[in-house]
């Protein structure tokens, strides 16, 4: 297995293939050299190259785990390289904006699978990589009609062997529904905190006292600007798509604050409240099913 | 001390402050008979009584923990019955629409502290207070012209005496500071919730497959709705102000997506990761030396 791009995702999928005999050799492919070398120090590689034709020759399987903006250009190379029937698959956030492409790019050379485990932490890099990382979690794989039934089987049995249950759906839809409980949030959450910033830089001390609330709920804008900026742009659509629903409720809430309609207020926090339960509940029983 | 209200905050200050033999008898005082009968059981009230009369006699410190809208009707009785000179503060989340009314309705007969606790949880009810509640954490007091000296100083003594770090400031500041930190994310959570609940209304599964994000941070859409209702209609102008500047945010996030303007994207997202850095120290820092 070549894992093009060690970061958390690539390097905690290394830890759980490896501790559960799922694969041989785990060659890890990436630019930068010292993270490569925290990669072969933590365990996540037997190998490493900066070289991608040197990574993935011998390969029987190509995990993509860049940014997704980066995963085209790198199926042009891969389709130089790649011996046939190798089998390609991504962990991309976003689906719609790197399924197609990828398989053009890669042709009939390889076999492409799109996937993405929902998994992460707001720690990025390689370094702290963990191999229960996807354990309980799901994974959505988005084959197409040119999708190989055997890589598909492949790619599966690859996530359900490191914890995760695994659905599939198109593209589109993947994207449709991260956008509302991932990428929605995120973007909600670094707005927050842009405004909390807008006080604080005009000379105004908020931040010290906020309470267990705030930093709670932006543990989310610890995350990586880099890979987030990629994802906004990638699924730009879907991401405004959820962000006006979600600013309908916002001014809906805001009306009835204007105009002192406490019941009509009161019965929209208890049915948040009791979808907050439902979710909870729903990653409970994922957690003991895992 | 006579505590009106015994619920999480009431009866955490109950436990906090008897463990610390900082008063003497703790009278709780509610309406509910199960409510009070769940504070005397976990040791949060010396003696309970449903009737106010009976409840505040004798005390020379009366806390008043109720919910925000019923300050003002409590305190008209509470002139009425109170001896001369007996301290009342409040744990109020907001301040403008609850010191100046309050302290109208008591006159000359009691010296009012407006005051605020930055503390809680998401669970609320007598039967989950403890102790350590407020340790570490802020507490704001609101006096005014009307303030006496020596009640301030008392009440000061009290939340510093259970682990806070008290700081003073006008009414209105602290609504404003705290819409923006604390008011406004409920909002944003709340609302959050209400946009998925939407989609899941219409029978998308989206909730299933939500990440780690969206449970953290709406982990606050969690609490009391009845609670949170009237602190949206007593401090309606300043939550929509807050509202005001946050949507101002997410408006240029969703324009730069529209545009593909990436560098700003990711300058913006690398701007909101430091403040929730800055965030992290702070609470850290404060945490160590509580």
């Amino acid at each position: 297995m070549a894992i093009v791009g060690l970061g958390l995702i690539g390097g905690s999928l290394a830890l759980a293939a490896r501790a559960r005999g799922l694969v041989g050799e785990v060659v890890g492919v990436g630019r930068g050299r010292a993270n490569l070398e925290a990669g072969l120090a933590c365990g996540a590689a037997d190998r490493v190259e900066q070289d991608l034709a040197a990574g993935v020759t011998g390969a029987d399987l190509v995990v993509l785990a860049v940014p997704v903006a980066a995963m085209e250009p790198i199926a042009r190379r891969l389709a130089e390289i790649l011996a046939p029937g190798v089998i390609v698959t991504d962990v991309g956030s976003v689906k719609r904006s790197v399924v197609r492409p990828v398989e053009e790019a890669l042709g009939t050379r390889a076999r492409f699978v799109g996937g993405h485990p929902i998994a992460g932490t707001e720690r990025s890099g390689v370094a702290h990589s963990f191999p229960e990382l996807f354990e309980g979690r799901r994974c959505i794989l988005t084959p197409t009609e040119r999708t190989d039934g055997d890589a598909l089987a492949r790619v599966r049995a690859l996530w359900e062997g490191v914890g995760m249950e695994v659905a599939e759906m198109d593209p589109d839809r993947h994207d449709s529904v991260l956008a509302m409980v991932s990428h929605l949030p995120h973007l909600v959450a670094f707005a927050l905190l842009l405004a909390v910033d807008e006080r604080e830089a005009a000379g105004e001390d908020c931040l010290s006292f906020s309470a267990g609330g705030l930093a709670d709920f932006t543990r989310v804008a610890g995350s990586d600007p880099v890979m987030w900026r990629d994802i906004f742009l990638a699924n730009t659509d879907q991401v405004l798509a959820a962000l006006d629903r979600y600013r309908a409720e916002l001014d809906r809430l805001a009306g009835w604050m204007r105009e002192g309609r406490g019941d009509d207020i009161a019965g929209a926090l208890a049915r948040s409240r009791e979808l907050r339960s439902r979710l909870e509940e729903l990653r409970g029983a994922r957690r003991d099913d895992g």
